[in-house]
């Protein structure tokens, strides 16, 4: 039986496909530190499990398409304190902020159609644009660079009359870049210059590391017609499991559209609603913890990896991610030889081939993605075993 | 700002899209009975709720995307009890049946590709064919036949070489039709003949009246490698908010291509699948309760449906609904008029206008489809008020 072409062309998640290797390292009983997944280790608010205990109703019905009420409000409430002005027929809660980017794209391209990524990018970026059609035309940043934006010059260079948008995950995943209030004013001028959707992709806001000031593609107030909001509770409540995510825009009529796509998978799950809408109760100080939890983290990662002789990487600001060259030929087979060959003290870790974050092919063949999502302790503790790997699997070639 | 052509294409839900008059009847203070979406009153089975309150993970996180074990399991077991052996990786765990749907075309289907389904249909088939960019070719199903198949010559008179697959519910959504042995017989070998998949939505198994036998289309074992599974717990628990459902095929290569879009969206909701997974501890008697339930619902509707002067309906055999064909120009114009311009006793009556079902421009203006999931009671008092209402607009024309 024959499968569809846009299913063949579309790749197995880069991040996910090596669990198969990290079963078998389990399996003999080695310890797999995980440096290849953006699930926190940080506990989820407790308002989240007390809605939850708390429901009462004894029919679990579908909510309304366009998702309850009070979690519209509560994130509307949110967003007001980052001075974003949002109404209700404006917000479209999604499962997770996956769901959102998919209907994104079907709302706006047609297949054949363009958008424009930097890259390297978070990889389903381009699985959703193979289901949808879409021809994902990227253009490079460089670790020299930090990952920052190239010149106006070179991002409109890549403007054809099929390209529809520009998506940005800012902070960045896998690159941990934070954008500058130029870069995005940059963005912003592309937009209206050539009359393109801004998707952005902002699920990592509460992560920006340094003291840095903070830019949402939603202060660009000349181009709100045109910009696209991706969000997600995942990363800021350490809710992962809960598929509670939105798209936004002051654009009503095109959340309107958007609106037949959420009636076409009729709800989200009404419970998880439920008690995601009690998040806004979130104390303020969890945020302060986690964000320095995660700053001491990213300078224990990248003090500890930039020291690796042939390692080169660049300080992030922000997410939880970094990524890094190795002095390696092929970065999946050393991370798979890391899970089926290698273990020390019967650890090992386990990290993200970056191959699967570009689209140009051969780039990111050499380099890998480290999250930081587990305790200071183990971190220092996987960053030591993963030289000693390197060191071994180096000295094999 | 532009809109894609498959976005614009797409119909707002025929189910949903009446909702704000229901509003308005509503902030008028009064009552509306919801004939008009599927969701039942039904009790959720405690064991739902109890795997909900038992939860003591702290951080809730992403599970596979697959599903989770537990979960997976649990069908197996439940497929045995219909005779039906499936492995693990021969399912899984989606966001409701909706999201199985969805998949299913993407995976086979290419954009100007056809799928087949009989008419009327669930009407978001065509929902998220359009978005795949797939064209739905319709077949007619009559009322005067109880919404049966056609003769095989029919049916396979529209195979082109674009066809990818058949789509039935069994039993319907909207008709209510259970198909016999020899009709599921006759879609085994039009699919062998013709190499085309069969896409069987069976979310209403459990929903079979007046002592029919159910006949699966995973029961014919010389076409295993294209039969894909559409299931759900949304109906047969009363769990429609859980979101849980399933795509399942002796195909494990297929299963395996739908596994990335399974990756792109990570996982579906945590603390849901392993609720979900505690369903399979429902006793036997809540099945025997519930359908007992809906067929005396059935039989009261029918009973008072058919006599009403000018009304054309044939005897539903499953799930939950009835079409009828109305003494009306345009459903939907009534449909909206019964909840702005009429009240009964301060009630009225909310009904889904049935042109959404048809593919066929023109088909179905005159027609309605009604669930019957409030009590019997409330539906006896539905009904009536139905009359009424019709009657009054009659007099009006
Ligand atoms: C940049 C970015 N956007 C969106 C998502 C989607 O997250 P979710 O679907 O859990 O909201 C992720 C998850 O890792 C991400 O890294
Ligand atoms: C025939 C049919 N298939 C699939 C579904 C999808 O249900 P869910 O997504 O809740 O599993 C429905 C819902 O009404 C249906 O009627």
């Amino acid at each position: 039986m024959k499968f569809s072409k846009r299913i063949l062309d579309m790749q197995f998640s880069p991040i996910r496909k090596l669990a198969p290797y990290a079963e078998i390292a389990k399996e003999k009983g080695v310890e797999v530190y995980h440096l290849n997944i953006g699930q926190p280790d940080i506990v989820t608010p407790d308002c989240f499990f007390n809605a939850v205990k708390e429901y009462e109703e004894r029919v679990l019905k579908y909510s309304g398409s366009q998702g309850i009420d009070k979690l519209i409000e509560s994130f509307i409430k949110y967003y007001k304190g980052w001075g974003i002005d949002f109404e209700k027929k404006e917000i479209l809660i999604t499962n997770g902020g996956s769901e959102a980017i998919m209907f994104t794209l079907m709302a706006i391209c047609d297949a054949g159609d363009e958008v424009i990524i930097p890259e390297p990018f978070y990889t389903n970026y381009s699985g959703f644009s193979d289901v949808a059609g879409v021809k994902v035309v990227s253009f490079m940043t460089k670790a020299e660079n930090g990952f920052h934006l190239p010149s106006k010059d070179e991002i409109v260079s890549k403007i054809t009359n099929k390209t529809r948008g520009i998506i940005v995950s800012n902070p960045g995943n896998p690159t941990g870049v934070v954008y500058t209030y130029e870069e995005i004013r940059m963005l912003a001028d592309i937009a209206k210059e050539y009359n393109i959707y801004i998707i952005a992709d902002e699920v990592y806001r509460e992560f920006v590391y340094d003291g840095l000031k903070y830019t949402s593609a939603l202060t660009m107030t000349d181009v709100l017609d045109r910009v696209i909001l991706i969000d997600s509770i995942s990363k800021r409540y350490s809710a992962c499991g809960a598929r509670i995510g939105l798209v936004a825009s002051k654009n009503k009529d095109l959340i309107n559209q958007i609106l037949k796509l959420c009636q076409s998978r009729l709800c989200v799950p009404t419970l998880e609603q439920i008690a995601a809408a009690n998040l806004i109760n979130t104390p303020e100080s969890y945020f302060y913890g986690v964000k320095a939890e995660y700053e001491n983290r990213r300078n224990i990662l990248y003090n500890a990896l930039y020291k690796i002789p042939g390692i080169i990487c660049d300080k992030p600001t922000g997410a939880f991610y970094i990524v890094a060259k190795l002095p390696v030929k092929d970065a999946e087979d050393f991370a798979k030889w890391m899970l089926t060959d290698f273990s020390y003290n019967n650890k090992t870790v386990m990290f993200a081939p970056a191959e699967g974050f570009y689209a140009t092919p051969g780039l990111g063949k050499d380099e890998v993605r480290f999250s930081y999502c587990i305790n200071s302790d183990e971190l220092e503790d996987a960053i030591d075993i993963f030289e000693r790997g390197l060191i071994q699997y180096l000295n094999m070639q």
